[in-house]
């Protein structure tokens, strides 16, 4: 998906006509375990910094050191880091995303999950940075303390994770209260969903995805080695937690 | 779907937002029984005519008479007409794409089935519109000799079907290559596309929607009141076909 929508951006590499001449922009479908499906233009993971929210450019002045930009995909905040003359490394699971990012020159890729990624490598990183909403990779209450174990494994002393999330809890839609209220029935948070994301013939697997508070955000740091430095919710509901490692 | 693409257009009625407040445009999920997802912006079934493809305009020169909109959805093409003081009904399966054709001006809608409206019409038309690619209306040869003995019984002599089709052999696409394959195998035509569309929590039950060449068109009127009178492939691969009563 990544690659088709670098080349409708860019023109490089064959684009995707769906059955006639019109070129069609590249969606990323997404599937809620309710039935909700939703499609987004998946252009906005190759935006330029012209074309950012406020909070990414915040974020990127709140890296410290060596960066370790998890999820990066096409690469759209790493090459900009870089281009800073800021050392970061991008971690993806897909390989046509990382192809997408070396060809913009993104120099230190890897292909990895966090878990496989902090079992291995040498490098240690001062700041783990998780934009484009990628909070939701903590998941949930169970799997919120072994990704930020993992990255205490990679942490430098001081180390701190720049993460931006959105609060789920403004809205009045009541597809979304039904099925934050059916969540909390189930043992899970609010905000837990459960997607899947399909494109052309492609699906992943379904997978947890968190879309939090702030609030509960800190309670899920107990009795981890992070915790909550400051929160930056000038966007509301989008908001850039600083966490930082325990001395 | 069509009321939120409108809320987005125009601003009137509440705009969707999917989690935060950055308004995203509002998108039509197609799934083909192959497994093949795409979304595509819904906001085209309202463009103006400046947002038009050629062919749409040269469609609007070959209407005579009392004209009947197959599929007309929000009212893009009939409220066009209606402006250049041609006579137009809009039949809609949809109550809410017809409430929004209504808002935007159309006068005259009608909800139902083309089959339901032929049983109990009193009006009789000299032009059926079938833009928008509606020619897929006629589904496939089961479904064809059906759909043009409705239209006939609908017509005034000497009445025609101006209809907008796609030719879907031009493409190498060897995902759409394998799926005419199929159908082939299946005793169905190569571009007899099963479909359902879903939007949020909506689906549609599964459907045929035909994409056909000239040459297949021709061969699908043979036996029914219907005589190709005429193909404009000035857009290729889409075309606009003029169908005529046989006297």
């Amino acid at each position: 998906m990544i690659t088709d929508a670098y080349a409708v951006r860019t023109g490089i590499g064959p684009r995707p006509l769906a059955g006639g001449r019109v070129p069609r922009p590249v969606i990323e479908v997404i599937e809620r375990d309710d039935g909700l499906i939703n499609g987004a233009p998946a252009d906005h993971y190759l935006g330029e910094p012209s074309e950012w929210q406020p909070h990414d450019h915040r974020a990127l002045r709140l890296c410290r050191g060596q960066v370790l930009d998890l999820g990066c995909g096409g690469g759209r905040v790493a090459v900009e880091l870089q281009r800073r003359r800021i050392a970061v490394t991008g971690l993806d699971t897909s390989p046509g995303a990382l192809a997408v990012a070396r060809r913009r020159g993104l120099r230190d890729t890897v292909l990895a999950t966090v878990d496989e990624f902090g079992r291995r490598a040498a490098t240690r990183y001062d700041t783990f940075l998780l934009l484009g909403n990628n909070l939701g990779l903590f998941e949930g209450a169970d799997r919120a303390p072994v990704l930020l174990a993992a990255l205490a494994s990679l942490a430098n002393p001081g180390a701190r994770i720049v993460a931006q999330g959105t609060d789920p809890y403004g809205t009045t839609d009541p597809v979304h209260l039904s099925y934050h209220a059916r969540n909390r029935a189930r043992g899970r948070l609010g905000g837990q969903l459960r997607l899947r994301l399909r494109y052309r013939l492609l699906a992943t697997d379904w997978f947890d995805y968190l879309v939090c508070s702030p609030a509960e955000l800190e309670t899920l740091l107990t009795g981890t080695p992070w915790r909550l430095k400051s929160i930056d919710d000038a966007d509301h509901p989008y908001y850039l937690a600083v966490m930082e490692l325990n001395p």
